[in-house]
């Protein structure tokens, strides 16, 4: 069998062993005579399965008990309607942070549902900087503050979170359990699970209780939170094996030491491909402001298209993939998520230096 | 191994070998050195599989090329929202038919979205029966006619299609795939995975070009079905597993003969149990009228509830579960979707003629 180092922004690499146990459990689940997939969602089976992932996520974070955590189909980009279909009713308002191209896909559908005011705009800086939290301010009609925690395409992340006077509403799709959060802060939080958290087909909702109860309850059945938090995250049937692999992806992540494990990994491993990048200062250009360089997504240019080119391709034939920057800007990207292991940017870092003294 | 008979009325048996090759692709994908489940969803190999279970949709009913297939998240459930606010704009009204607990659910969201004229109330008759389709008539202002194709609650199903003059639209989640359509009576039909297409996490979504062209372009990203159609249902990251599933599932739908093949089958699989039920018709009896009787799900009382009981906890010791009846109706069910071995049925079939007889 092969394994190769999978630098992809999302879906993106998964701890071994989870894939190893979802491949021995996959036919027969537990001596039960079926697979996992196959079990009734109402089963005392699935039913521990579900909640496990649940008391997962509440653990690795020590959330409050006045926080739910729900578990919903449709991947963020139905959380970009569904946040502001339940917290902007009433004529309410909130304010945005414009921070790149995940920030506007939220703006975007925000604004279709209530008033927006965008607090900061990044688009003048090709979105390679974010506001100081400090600066920040809420407006005074504002339900709360937007912001994506992390801009894969940009590779920008928040490093520290701000203090408004109302709750901070955020994406946290692409560095979710990678780092300890104040979670008091934050009203609500939603993440598309593959990233840190398993394969693609759901997103991870945390809500806080008064945010919840003040929920509309005329939405249709499945755009209203309340209605999930009610029924525990199975109004209907659930992506079971989505939620499945979650539990054992994150299982991996508390045994491995939780969130300051993985904080320090994360630091490790972006040390190293930041420190590959400055070394050869003259090859290597990160875009990015370094008081928000991101963890989880190394974006980086070569001196020419060419040159990333052949990067990509010789990276490629060395066993490391997904290294291409997103279509719409171009350039490297490497993608560092909580399952990659040191030993891959440990790989890739020695890549680049070796790519640059023949190249450069 | 063990592999027992699952009755499940969904999540619900999948055909074995799909799962065994599941099984065998999970950690490395076709030699590729990482899982399908950990590649980019843009990459040639995804691709490949999301067009590859699209269109096995399409042959399998045999679409014609006005007709766009989607694969949407959020289940069928999100569809009870999502086809309103897409079908209904602008003051728009549909008809609708109440067949049971699905339809009511669909009925539910749909009267907060728009207008809505019940044109069948099984309510009455305890949803046993269903209306005979030449005596519906649209009413003047209806843009479609909505009906539940399969009540998986009830046990009720359509033998025939209405011919109301607008279009039909569909909630099939139940007997998706296990027999043919006259599809151009259709203008959008909607189905929930985990049934005859694989595991849980999607809804497949069928609709036709004219009715995808007039679809509002206001709604939020996700809620519009245009802007899926137009991304080729890659708007967002897609439930890339099961998709994956439904590709292997459906694979072997066609190889075994299609959808006539399919029908065969489950008029073998739903005789026998008739069979066994009006055979000992003292002992079980079936509510629903035998002229929509489902060939998806059997349910059935016995002269007790003890002897239900005593029933289900027998036929499990024999292998055989998932017999008990929704919990809003109780009693027994038998779900016998495209993937249960004819076997299954034959084996329930005379456990259910040597029960009658020891028990009656």
């Amino acid at each position: 069998m092969k394994r190769i180092f999978n630098f992809s922004a999302g879906p993106c690499t998964l701890p071994q062993s989870a894939l190893e146990q979802a491949r021995d459990e996959m036919v027969d689940y537990h001596g039960q005579g079926m697979s996992l997939i196959e079990m009734s969602h109402r089963s005392k089976t699935y039913d521990q399965v579900h909640h496990d992932a649940m008391s997962l996520v509440k653990e690795l974070l020590g959330l409050p008990d006045n926080y739910q955590v729900l578990l919903l189909g449709g991947g963020a980009t139905l959380q970009f309607s569904m946040v502001p279909m339940n917290l902007l009713h009433g004529g309410k308002s909130c304010d945005f942070t414009l921070t790149g191209a995940w920030a506007k896909k939220a703006l975007a559908d925000t604004k279709k549902v209530g008033k927006v005011n965008v607090v900061f705009d990044g688009t003048e800086s090709s979105f390679t900087t974010l506001p100081d939290p400090a600066s920040l301010k809420a407006s005074s009609d504002a339900a709360y503050l937007h912001l994506t925690s992390n801009e894969t395409i940009g590779g920008v992340q928040w490093q520290d979170w701000p203090d408004v006077g109302v709750p901070l509403v955020a994406d946290m799709s692409s560095d979710f359990l990678s780092r300890r959060l104040p979670v008091e802060k934050f009203g609500l939080i939603y993440a598309g699970a593959q990233k840190n958290v398993g394969p693609a087909g759901l997103a991870v909702v945390i809500i806080r209780d008064d945010i919840l109860e003040a929920c509309p309850s005329d939405l249709t059945n499945y755009l209203g939170y309340a209605g999930h938090a009610k029924a525990d995250s199975m109004m209907n049937t659930p992506p079971v094996f989505t939620i499945y692999m979650m539990k054992l992806v994150l299982q991996r992540l508390l045994d491995a030491g939780g969130l300051d494990a993985a904080t320090q990994l994360a630091d490790k491993r972006s040390g190293l491909l930041y420190d590959a990048i400055e070394s050869h200062g003259s090859f290597y250009r990160c875009p990015v402001d370094p008081s928000c360089r991101s963890k989880m997504n190394v974006v980086f240019r070569l001196p020419t298209e060419d040159l990333e080119k052949q990067f990509i391709a010789e990276a490629l034939a060395q066993d490391m993939s997904g290294l291409k920057g997103h279509r719409s800007v171009g350039g490297c990207r490497a993608s560092i998520y909580n399952a990659m292991p040191v030993e891959g940017a440990e790989t890739l870092a020695k890549f680049m230096a070796d790519f640059a003294k023949q190249n450069g």
